[in-house]
């Protein structure tokens, strides 16, 4: 029996989760790995405080050196979240050899060529299945089982607050304000929920999975993000009129050396496989040209199943007799070859208020035509007593930059461009 | 640059697909795992027959030994299908020491104990990913990103023929015959479809899936098999009126030491997750007690996916310092804790044709009711000029051998039983 002692960084109620998962599974973990994991160390902020899961007094600290310079601890499990000081530690933890497990996107993802460096440097593991979309095995699916395929392009509802809130503003027609309230009371929403809803969260997790998928490194900042907060209950209530679902989409498209990689809030056709998608629930769509079409759908985000990734990752690494760690993420830069496009093509749902008088539509409809873009549906709603139409339609593909230009053109005393949403199919 | 010498069993179109990902990837698998993997021997069955993707005439032989018994060779890749010789084939690798990766399920489920034993007592690794539902992660998810969890349940579409045949069923309203007949014309069904629409595919495929959920050996003679040759038209389109829709199901259930496995047609909601799954897709839900629900879909079947399974398979043992084989599959026998039930409770949809007399549905309702069985909704159609009415309803709950009296009692002059259908929900 190989008896492994590790330590955690974080004693909330992932931590709590994995020591209990740990425990419980035990005899199992013992009976068919031949293993036995002893947390000797947790890292917590404050001794006293009362904890969901009860954690054996003696086992707590204050002090971060307890867990990453202990000779003994031979992994670090981390789930502090945040950038600093958890990376900090996982770099210490590291430089002592040992091998780290996270669930901290915020941290790997600003910090992952420094920290697969030092896993390098000190033959020690690095894991993170963890750190996206909870118990959704898809970094093992990215690092492993696609390996012989070119991922041509992954849409991920990778952020479990919008999507609940989106669904409630599609399923009721509320307005967003009501629907963040209503996912705050029901505690899928932080009382400061930034975050999530200006997409920051699913812009780390989509750094992750681009990076993997398309193994050339996607910093952050070259993520165009866009977040749900200016989204109205009648954006919804119009794309559902004509067909579509809104949700918030981390999309990764790679073709040659071109990379797009954004984050906005997007409409997709009610029978698109991501439509189902509703609630809380995350899922990553992905197309590879040996694999095809694959959708892999869980719970993202919750404390048991985040836990119930880092549990696996720590058993992983236990059994491994080499540590494992991103071998291709080897540079701190972007790879000079490749182009990140901002330009990219979409089909975009436009909602306008116009003047109701003669020649607005020519007016809309030339302006576009300029740019080349063509109309696919639209819709005129009856004008409201002030004379204002409500006017909304669907382009097909267009790039990015000429529907910016229309938009801009487009703005006037005779037309409101009220929203502009992007459309995929 | 570490250097692999393998051989495959098989030179068919997924052979042709893994020589052609081994190589079309060569480069980046040296750069990211400083792997060259070389591909020495192919065994086929006919040197000269005409194939999709050309295979190198030197590599081909007609002879196993050329594979299993070359020293040079440290792993071998299996894709001959059926159980026989490919089942002897590998067991003479493993026995040799080399590392078996295979896709197939026939052989793997009719024969992994020994497989197993000869992978440990001879130091060999058996990777399994490509055996059940291709590209699609299932092994691994079951095997190592679970492993802290206890799995209650698991539902297949397992089978890409049975769920196209039974799309197009409810699409269209067309009948068994000619949904099959489309699905022959497309390729998705075999000349002999046997194997597909009596549902052993989908059992040989239960059996390795719930023997890793449960971790415990579940033979395929344990699994209850029932196919889709006997669905009609009429099936589909009532439960279509009811809101259900017809799947060819794979059901593994566990509570406690009690174990049910299942293959039959099975209606679901519509809004039911798996309900979504159309066409020769595949798709496994399952649950667990700290991952809760998750689905994974894609394409479960095809050249390619299954090459890019077994692609995976091959880099993966090249990378393991130890090679590796499903630790738990100890036993030839049943575990004889365990108890497998052939009584498991289900909802049934239930279609008769009655006599349009006065006292028939009392018949019914007090048959049902003697066995405590309850409708949820019934609906009757208009009587057919012979004076006999239709007749379909969903029951509660119900155990399945007190549905089976219920069926044989009514059975009678006045009351044809037509089908009998479980519903999951």
């Amino acid at each position: 029996m190989r008896k492994m002692v590790i330590g955690f960084l974080g004693g909330g109620n992932i931590g709590g989760g994995v020591y209990t998962l740990l425990n419980s599974f035990a005899k199992e973990i013992a009976a068919r790995d031949g293993l036995q994991i002893q947390v000797k160390k947790i890292l917590v902020r404050d001794l006293g405080k009362k904890r969901n899961v009860e954690l054996p007094e003696e086992k707590l600290t204050i002090y971060p050196e307890e867990v990453v310079e202990d000779p003994e601890i031979e992994l670090v499990a981390e789930f502090m979240g945040g950038e600093q000081p958890a990376a900090d530690y996982m770099l210490r933890a590291l430089k002592n050899g040992k091998t780290v497990v996270t669930a901290n996107k915020v941290a790997l993802s600003l910090n992952w060529y420094q920290l697969r460096k030092a896993a390098e440097e000190n033959h020690a593991g690095l894991y993170y299945e963890a750190s996206v979309c909870g118990a959704i095995p898809i970094i093992a699916l990215l690092q492993s089982s696609l390996e012989a395929n070119r991922v041509d392009y992954l849409m991920g509802i990778i952020n479990g607050t919008t999507n609940y809130i989106l669904t409630r503003m599609y399923e009721s027609g509320q307005s967003y304000e009501n629907a963040l309230a209503e996912a705050q009371e029901l505690g899928l929403a932080e009382p400061d929920p930034s975050m999530d809803v200006r997409g920051m969260d699913a812009a780390y997790k989509l750094s992750i999975l681009s990076t993997l998928a398309f193994h050339t490194r996607v910093p952050v900042p070259q993520i165009y993000c866009e977040g749900i907060t200016e989204i109205t209950a009648e954006d919804v209530a119009c794309g559902k009129e004509m067909g579509y679902v809104l949700k918030l989409l981390a999309i990764g498209k790679q073709e040659g050396k071109t990379v797009q990689v954004r984050v906005h809030p997007t409409f997709l056709p009610k029978d698109h496989p991501m439509s189902q998608i509703s609630g809380s629930f995350n899922a990553v769509y992905l197309y590879g040209h040996a694999c095809k079409e694959m959708v892999l759908q869980g719970r993202g985000a919750g404390d048991l199943p985040t836990a119930s990734a880092v549990a696996a990752d720590i058993l992983e690494a236990a059994r491994a007799e080499e540590p494992s760690y991103p071998s291709f993420v080897n540079r701190e830069d972007v790879d000079p070859e490749m182009i990140f496009t901002d330009n990219w093509n979409t089909k975009f749902f436009v909602r306008l208020s116009v003047t109701d008088a003669p020649g607005v539509l020519a007016k809309v409809t030339g302006l576009m035509a300029g740019e080349g873009i063509s109309i696919s549906a639209m819709q005129q709603k009856d004008p409201t007593p002030d004379g204002r139409a409500k006017l909304f339609f669907v382009t097909h593909d267009a790039p990015e930059k000429a529907m910016r230009r229309v938009v801009k053109a487009l703005n006037s005393d005779i037309c409101k461009v009220e929203s502009v949403i992007r459309v995929e199919t």
